[in-house]
């Protein structure tokens, strides 16, 4: 048989059960017992034992014989009901139901369940984030736009910086998740005439019914004037919110395979391994380009499930039935693995002080130069003629440290030398050294993170936090 | 000049007001002057006058010379500081602050005040759409799954089906729209260095100008550890949200296309207007059409928007300038074009009873086989017997149709005149009049989404409701 | 285990054998071997009796072994080396090989084998739609514009436009596999550095392998001057292809479902299969709405492929691969199942003649009018007083129908009524009668269409045109 | 009025022409003067001097007099013909045509001249990386895998990777232009109803005006069974090789927006321009990131254009109107920026050797280990012995460089003073310094590339490959 290469590749047990076929077939069963006992509770006759003997064989999941009565059938769903009913000797189920009452709803269920699974690791990866950025806020290095240096920032706020992204998308996936509504048991066109008609056309006991089945599923509230199904504009809101929960996790990877490549920082190894023998310098950035690799995917789902968003014809049909199939469960597969990969990379992510150390040294003098500009002026310089000194030697620095005729930054002394500038090669050092305390407010700010990040888990279960990822190939 | 197609042929001259080049100049010059009223306030010294004289020309905004100070100076945003302070004759506006402190934020604007029309078209939208589903709650008609009848519903009904998928997508938007934050002034690397040490390291001091900033641009908060560009995934909500609230409306466009097709309604024609006189029948659904269209460019914008979140290198750059240019204000354009045409069918869709009735007749016969089964089950016939009979005439009666034997369905006669079965003519006739009866609970359903609406309207400003579209090409 | 449902449950056995994981494992097997064979040719040397030992144990796949060797040594390539090695007992393949050398060629490999697959029923689709298109040729009907009535055509026509717009696909799907280009074996950053040493610099050598090696895998020719991976860009390409392959069919899959609404044509049922008993007028598009599915899959692959496109960094990484891992196999297993659901649907599709001749009936009064206008001028009569005539009765017709006044199109009998119009009822009718000539050179066109099909598979394996699909779900 | 962006910020004025309003307006005239003439060839009655008035007033584009009719008439097709016909004092155009007719070709016409544009500058861009990568062949600089060196290899070598990439894609487009098919004048649903009543039923008159038509517009063959609509996987056709085209532009891009961060290459500066005096290291990449960025849009405009192919409905409707209108032409700019910004990146590309060279210095050493082990085992030495003397210094020089331990790679040395390894520091010094030779075939790689690229140039315009760029903002 053909793997389906995400779940089992990358994404964990937890989130296979829920989207497995015999994962399925058990919800499925749940929810036929449990429309039965609201049934019974209402009045209908249920033959004595019948619930019973149901749930008996709920575990009992044979899904080659359900195959088997496929190809019978033709039917999937009337396969799946002979094979429940064979097993407990009873043919109550199913009834005043359609297919559609059955497996859209158990496809909601699958998702609200996997949503619970993101939202967990969600909170852990965060928990994660923050404490790492509160152990990196002092580390001082040159923070980048357009990829090169531009002013000092701590490797802790970057890492803040990522973590705040994820959190406003955090909370937009609780609000996704604590809003999403259940279709219920809507009937074939979404009236309830089936079970209207079950019911003598008690419209209470439709209500009573439909409260009980939405109970049973987990779920707040369910639509009210649905047709055969649900607004597949509800996946494709679930499936954006993963894109959005994968985005600060992707930018911090990718900076990190970016850092990777000055040698500054790398996402670590896994303990006892150890680069390459022959290339030891090789810190390959696996997981993190991994990690990148999900996102993509996650986009390209979003936009099946954005294409079948407001293409309904009528009361619905299966035009979008093979999309579904793959777009939803790979979706959560490729965010869990995502999840299982970075919250990897956070564990054993590795930073390089003495490389951060040279890399200051060799930016800082040109991080400093309005600081010195200021500096002079105070002398008493004019401050054109210290503008024209300070731009003079810092392009001649430039300039031979690319083509050569230098190899170490020698503009403080260059400019200390130059008896048109007030100060003197100390002084102007002094002022360069204290660059790495140009980081504004970067230390308050991974502080106030850290306390965003602890005030969004504090309702949540604390066991989500400390959340561990398994072991990834 | 190459106009912007969407803006110009599609929009409405509010959204065109936010998006334009000379509004973008006026958002930029209130953000200065704010930022110079706050500065004032907290200490730092401005010149007498100078607020006054720069407010005096906010509006005289002069593309042109903007445009040829950027040729020269190769700055976009220095040209327009140039050219501010050559009209207010002062140069105090810009202090501690970087370009993208002013188009981050600006751009955050333009965003939160094009989803301000949105949120009121929505709901201008979804009190029509509730209108017309009380109108027509009890137009009975066949609802159809793969677009060929299957049970009866109502026009109403289908009507509310779409407008609850809106409601939960307008319900979404309200949220991103209350929970956007903004950037804020937060320097080249995002630590606030700048303002720090204008403020000479009073912190206090650069979080009450914050605060200040937040209030002028009316954002309830901002983004504490950003770095020089605000998250790009927040572009890709709001954007997604934008597909969703597209949603529901392409789904119920899309319906009336199909409808048109059986001419049982259509997006009717604006006053005055008839069909071609040469081919009087015909219906075309242009604006529906358009509707449908619509919502392909914001799954484009969306994907283009997906592509930025999580692609930012260190504190960022450029690479996502010229297609943020593009897809921020291009998909708003998408969504307001849409709301005008979508609104403009809302006001103008009919609904051809006659035809309704000649498709109720056609197919209805066959709607009713269960019911028919049930009925001479209670004359005491038998069940098996029963269902071979009608099975047998009414699959007999489909294939006549379609050969041409026969012109109308006479299911009923065949099975009246079958003396195997219990019931005669006039007895299944009526049986088969009351079909129109078997809608279930969708009229209830259709007074839950209006109660719905209502109650999503009334936190809302009502002058929303009352908007009423333009004049659509 | 989680299985891949668009392998499993669509797509056909040929297909997963390309892409199964056994599969992967002896293309590789093959390659090594071409490899060794390639080397011992150019002088290097090979232990006697090695290549037979690979050879015998080819077929020798064991998946669970090899996974045990990946969890030990955390490295996939070198399990499969070690695997190989212990069967055949020698150490000999892999020389002068990083794993980029084996798996970029064997992944484009498994590409080209599938395009072939998608080529043989490329040209069995496009035969089975000349068939179809002959054989309805002169089926005539409304043909419509926005989705009404526009003028007549015929359903063979309908068939070729599809059956053109596949054609142009695959006349560049032809041209996509004959110049997709192999990246060959070029080393860790694409210099051939370690073959180079291998052959002692002999470039020749190097030359020869590469010729042999891209002989042996079936390619006409291979990069030159590529890095680590193959441009990705290619792999875009290939899907891209994929999704104008898919296009017609999706078209005429999409025409079907909307000419089942009205009950002119449908995708037809199994042999043997009914409608369901109780609505035996359903004709559900099942299999065309899948179709529609799969194309919805399809440009989901494209965007992912898309997004690798222009996104390498340097020599190359493996951000692509858990994405390429999907993308590509699941975008042919896509197409497959479209291949296997479509052909399906064109060997059992039905057209309805007399609900077609119902729906003449109806138009064609109304599609006559220009030419009823025509024939009264040449009676001598007005031009403006016919037009007057016409247009006054065409909409009071309509007007009726939809009103419920009339129930059958009665413009003939009013027009014929009308002392102002020249012409009598009969005359009128004799014009109406001839719209369903007025299919222009619909007919004409199909035999265009078909000559062409017939002259692009002359060049092609005469047996493809033969292929069937196999049973569907 | 509100710009579009992509046309007016980033856009060449060719481009600009092609598309814009006024160039619609005349390539119409010229196409209706086109039907005429032939229609005059064939018989049919042309009052005298009718074609040269309207060829006297084709240049009189008065757009707002045409939005005036169009204001009046709703219906835009209909304004432009009054508007043509009262400028020339005839009203003979538009015979036999319906609106699609004129519409249909001229945006294919647009189209095809686009494509035009777009191979021009293909032809230069690959012309100039063929210069620049000749230019550097020997330039030996580490390549990089996952971000971090791997083996050394040539930074023309680079550019031959990239610009080879973009030669497969420049091949595709040529097919694509040469196969681009035109609709023709097909009439209201592609039967040719009206041309062929016009002729009075002589189809070789119909095929000899469709012949002439193509002919005009350029075209090499038409549609021959199209609808109303020419199949809009047509588009996506055009689009995805316009990705395909960027794809390795932007690669290149890419890498130079990387290599700038380690300041061993950059985009350079336009003429005169310097970076910013206060850090005049900052070599941003804005032109490096602009092109990413048009990849972006261009990957949307294809998700759009995808959306479309496949989802016809009959003959065809305006559902894809508004999505043509934006997504041709404005992924047509986008490419059109997207070469600009390139071709400008192309000439002013800088390389810095110094740097380089001190990159090479840093990692030359561990990228020779291979090849030390080699020179240790032939001195007589055990190949276990030496393997494990280099493994520890490597990976303990790697260690105390990160660490701050030491600051510049001492591996020679210490390997050299490890008195279990035969070889001394000066002859491992010498076996490093070899490491530059160790490029393979990367500079007869560059000659392949060069010549290739000079094989596609030879039957295009010469004058393609001598353009240049204009100013880019």
């Amino acid at each position: 048989m053909i793997p389906n290469i995400l779940a089992e590749r990358y994404a964990s047990s937890e989130m296979r059960d829920i989207w497995s076929p015999a994962g399925k077939v058990r919800y499925e069963r749940e929810l036929w017992i449990a429309v039965l006992k609201g049934q019974k509770e209402l009045g209908l006759s249920v033959s004595p034992g019948a619930i019973e003997a149901y749930e008996r064989v709920i575990d009992q999941v044979d899904l080659e014989s359900i195959r088997q009565r496929e190809a019978a059938s033709r039917h999937d769903v009337k396969a799946r009901i002979e094979e429940f009913c064979a097993l407990a000797g009873f043919e109550e189920i199913h009834r005043g139901m359609t297919s559609r009452d059955l497996t859209e709803n158990v496809e909601q269920l699958q998702t609200a369940r996997a949503l619970d699974v993101v939202r967990k690791k969600t909170a852990a990866t965060l928990a994660r984030i923050a404490e790492k950025a509160e152990e990196f806020k002092a580390q001082v290095f040159p923070g980048r736009t357009h990829n090169v240096p531009a002013q000092p920032t701590t490797f802790g706020k970057r890492l803040a910086m990522y973590g705040e992204e994820m959190l406003h998308a955090a909370n937009t996936l609780e609000r996704v998740a604590a809003t999403y509504p259940v279709r219920g048991i809507k009937g074939a066109v979404g009236t309830q005439l089936d079970l209207k008609t079950l019911f003598d056309n008690d419209k209470s006991k439709v209500d009573q019914l439909e409260a009980s089945v939405v109970r049973h599923l987990g779920f707040s509230h369910s639509l009210q004037a649905v047709g055969q199904v649900y607004p597949r504009s509800l996946d494709h809101e679930v499936i954006a919110s993963l894109v959005g929960i994968a985005s600060g996790p992707s930018n911090l990877a990718r900076s990190l395979r970016l850092m990777a490549g000055h040698e500054t920082a790398s996402e670590g190894f896994a303990p006892g391994q150890t680069g390459s023998s022959a290339m030891p310098h090789k810190m390959n950035s696996r997981s993190c380009e991994r990690v990148n690799g999900f996102l993509v995917l996650l986009r390209g789902y979003e936009a099946m499930a954005a294409a079948l968003a407001g293409d309904q014809w009528h009361e619905g049909d299966v035009s979008c039935s093979v999309v579904r199939r793959v777009a939803l469960a790979d979706s959560f597969f490729a965010i869990d693995g995502l999840f299982e990969t970075f919250l990897t990379v956070l564990g054993q992510m590795e930073v390089y002080p003495a490389v951060i150390d040279r890399e200051n040294a060799a930016y800082f003098p040109f991080l400093s130069s309005t600081t010195l500009l200021m500096e002079a002026v105070r002398t008493g310089a004019g401050r054109e003629a210290a503008h024209k000194s300070i731009k003079k030697h810092a392009i001649d620095t430039v300039k031979e440290l690319r083509t050569g005729a230098i190899t170490t930054n020698n503009f403080a002394e260059r400019l200390g030398e130059d008896s048109e500038f007030p100060l003197n090669q100390e002084e102007i050092q002094s002022v360069i050294d204290r660059a790495a305390e140009l980081t504004g407010l970067a230390q308050e700010q991974v502080g106030d993170f850290s306390n965003a990040v602890k005030q969004y888990l504090s309702p949540l279960d604390p066991a989500w936090q400390e959340y561990r990822p398994g072991q990834i190939l």
